[in-house]
């Protein structure tokens, strides 16, 4: 069976472990917040918010909680117009720590994936956030020993695999990335001339949200979970190995 | 001529360009701000007070700016009683980002140093802190192209540099890093078998304080500025040529 891809690389956050879930709370303790304050704004409303003034600060602080909660923060100030007392901007960093500490829930199916994937290949985590909480995330969620390598960066753009694949000395057209977030861990991939495995999350930070790649589609995949990965490879493999059978036999 | 070294790695942080100067500029605004709560503490208590929270917070925000900030935010709130306002919280988040985009003012002579020694082998960037200030103070300072490999960690332990040698296949024995914190580019280095040139620095941070490495006197350094790493590297090779040369006379 022909080998496709000398590297297979997962995303982290809501690709192998919950996470949305978790900013989507601190939001709703948020909306709580305002709504003692005077200011009624429902669910929508306040991920509108708060998603403009994150996004207005990815230059400053890049992505990850400490940069949500100085948004929180800002955002905090300027929609009760200072009304919000100095104790619940604390609440807000006290919130924070609850957030790097809890409990790391991985995905049904992705434990068994990673090992079975890990024997023949190596795999790396590729995951954009805080330094320190992504590498912690890592090693609660018991998955570290799967990954040979791990690159945490501060943005995922096209140049950002580059230097990657770059590094590791891998053909673009060798490496299989897998994530949630179209934006960052499929549309880049696909512009290198890479391999992607989209797989959507039931929660989605708005600002990941992008159209999926047009054309290009013997290298974009979309599937339902990660345990799908294994089988996706699989069948990549079978259908490279025919395609070499016929070669040879063709050289005949 | 014998090569000691091969790979040479920096810190950046007040050992390329200034950056404690902008931490106490950032306190000295914080002071000012306490004072007009009516909380009158000195310049030394202000860093002892704000230290004390950033280091209770490292385990949770790591090192950098955003960490900083919310360090910050948290005692205001907690020396005022609560008495500091919420505007004035947000003015934090301000300053914050007026740290993460100030001119990059790098020290006498670095440029020179680092050009010179690119040209015999790679140099690498080990610096700790916000992923992405991290990046753009090494783009904004000019120096990028000196630098073959740049690594920003979460903190700087001898298992984060064997981590960082064993990845690029370099004996410890063969790598010199050149940083003004015994604690964070010294020590772990001299523990691993490394060389390690230790540069003072005119401001530094209380937390990163430690003593000297005892023994290991021919792999510690200590040197008053980077402008004489140049010729600390070629007095070692002098060295290890004339020693080589012994031997291979001993050989005749």
């Amino acid at each position: 069976m022909g080998s496709v891809f000398d590297l297979i690389a997962f995303d982290g956050d809501d690709t192998l472990w919950h996470n949305e879930r978790s900013y989507r709370d601190a939001r709703e303790h948020f909306r709580s917040l305002l709504n003692r304050v005077g200011i009624e704004l429902d669910v929508d409303q306040v991920e509108a918010t708060v998603t403009r003034t994150e996004v207005a600060n990815i230059r400053y602080f890049g992505y990850g909680v400490s940069s949500f909660t100085l948004s929180l923060i800002e955002t905090a100030v300027d929609v009760t117009d200072g009304r919000v007392t100095s104790d619940e901007l604390r609440s807000l960093v006290q919130l924070a720590k609850g957030m790097m500490n809890e409990e790391i829930e991985v995905f049904d199916g992705v434990r068994d994936t990673l090992a079975t994937l890990s024997k023949s290949r190596p795999l790396m985590l590729i995951t954009k956030g805080d330094l320190l909480h992504q590498a912690s995330k890592l090693e609660r969620s018991g998955l570290q020993d799967y990954f040979q390598h791990v690159e945490i960066v501060s943005d995922k753009t096209p140049s950002v695999y580059q230097r990657i694949l770059s590094r590791y000395g891998i053909d673009p057209s060798r490496f299989l990335m897998i994530g949630n977030s179209l934006r960052s861990d499929i549309l880049p991939v696909i512009e290198l001339g890479g391999v992607a495995a989209y797989i959507p999350a039931a929660l989605n930070w708005v600002h990941e949200h992008a159209d999926a790649p047009a054309g290009a589609h013997d290298r974009f995949f979309e599937l339902s979970s990660v345990a799908e990965v294994a089988g996706l490879v699989k069948r990549l493999e079978a259908m490279s190995s025919r395609a070499s059978g016929l070669l040879e036999s063709n050289d005949d």
